[in-house]
């Protein structure tokens, strides 16, 4: 059973987070899904819904997985020394590390990507890579994966990104039958990615 | 600006309700998000993860969209007469009524959809079709869509029929900006469902 963090914060974008909860909460006896922000209590979304904080910055838990969703709220949160100090500490002891969209900024903004490859959203591209010179951004990847750190793309990536995960710590028979619960048509090539054209990044 | 009452109850499949939150939560000028639960407060899902309750089924609201998630909750929900008389209340003045997975059990116990095409989760189909002999249930179909009364199937299929009734409701054009920002890859075409052969049902 591993402990899974999923990080809150005012502004998080709602499916940067629970589209991953989701895949990983199919599975009861591998992942035990802990909520952690500033404070316990709701955090409300992007989106206006509000999920619930089991946990502070201050838990003493250990977690083996690490969940950094993005979202508008990180515009604020890489200057909010207490997130950042949080992300440096869990992700030292963490078996994995996994961000969404401009979740990749607040690893990057604490030093957490330094030297490692990552990708992020396409049409927040140059936001997110101006917080660190140090990472190796990827311009056109579904997700990127770089030793126990992992990066997604915008928002709905995160689902794709999530599978790979699973297949990574469970097998991919295991990744399958949990897109095949949520009928999810999942893309398994991390190449994939029609929006960096889109956004004009290739 | 449109009211959307999203039902929560113990036991909701996460992303079929936060999925279409997600595309519907984008359009903030469009659509005011409400969720509705025999009483205000956090409402655990499926996957251990609560979203909150703004309002119990006392509420005077009235309400645009009705959105309905499924989940292994509905198992014991189909009993609930009080969730019932609020989606044959609720549902009787809605310009649109929606629902996703098995949620689409709780509108035909209800007797919401007689007469109506509808679909559901397919790895749940003989259970859901057992609750309403009056339902014409589609047994290959991503969505369904029945005057006002739209109906997915499983779990991440909700963001593809959430996509449609945002472009019947506001064109096409929004529905694929809406896809573009959450770097969706929409599956447009409501026929499309690998999954009804997947479970013998075609």
């Amino acid at each position: 059973m591993r402990k899974l963090a999923t990080l809150l914060f005012p502004g998080f974008e709602l499916l940067d987070a629970t589209g991953p909860l989701q895949m990983f909460g199919l599975l009861k006896e591998d992942f035990e899904l802990v909520m952690v922000a500033e404070e316990p209590g709701p955090v409300v979304s992007n989106q206006a819904v509000s999920l619930i904080a089991d946990e502070g910055f201050n838990t003493t838990a250990d977690f083996d997985l690490i969940l950094v969703p993005g979202g508008m709220g990180t515009r604020q949160q890489v200057f909010s020394q207490g997130l950042l100090n949080w992300l440096v500490k869990t992700s030292a002891k963490a078996e994995l590390v996994a961000s969404v969209c401009t979740g990749s900024a607040l690893l990057a903004k604490a030093g957490v990507l330094d030297g490692r490859k990552a990708t992020t959203n396409k049409a927040a591209f140059h936001w997110v890579t101006e917080q660190s010179s140090k990472v190796e951004w990827i311009r056109e990847a579904r997700w990127v994966e770089d030793g126990r750190f992992f990066s997604s793309s915008g928002v709905s990536a995160g689902m794709d990104m999530s599978l790979a995960v699973i297949a990574r710590l469970l097998g991919q028979e295991q990744a399958d039958q949990v897109a095949m619960w949520a009928e999810y048509d999942w893309h398994r090539d991390p190449s994939w990615d029609p929006f960096a054209k889109i956004h004009g990044l290739v």
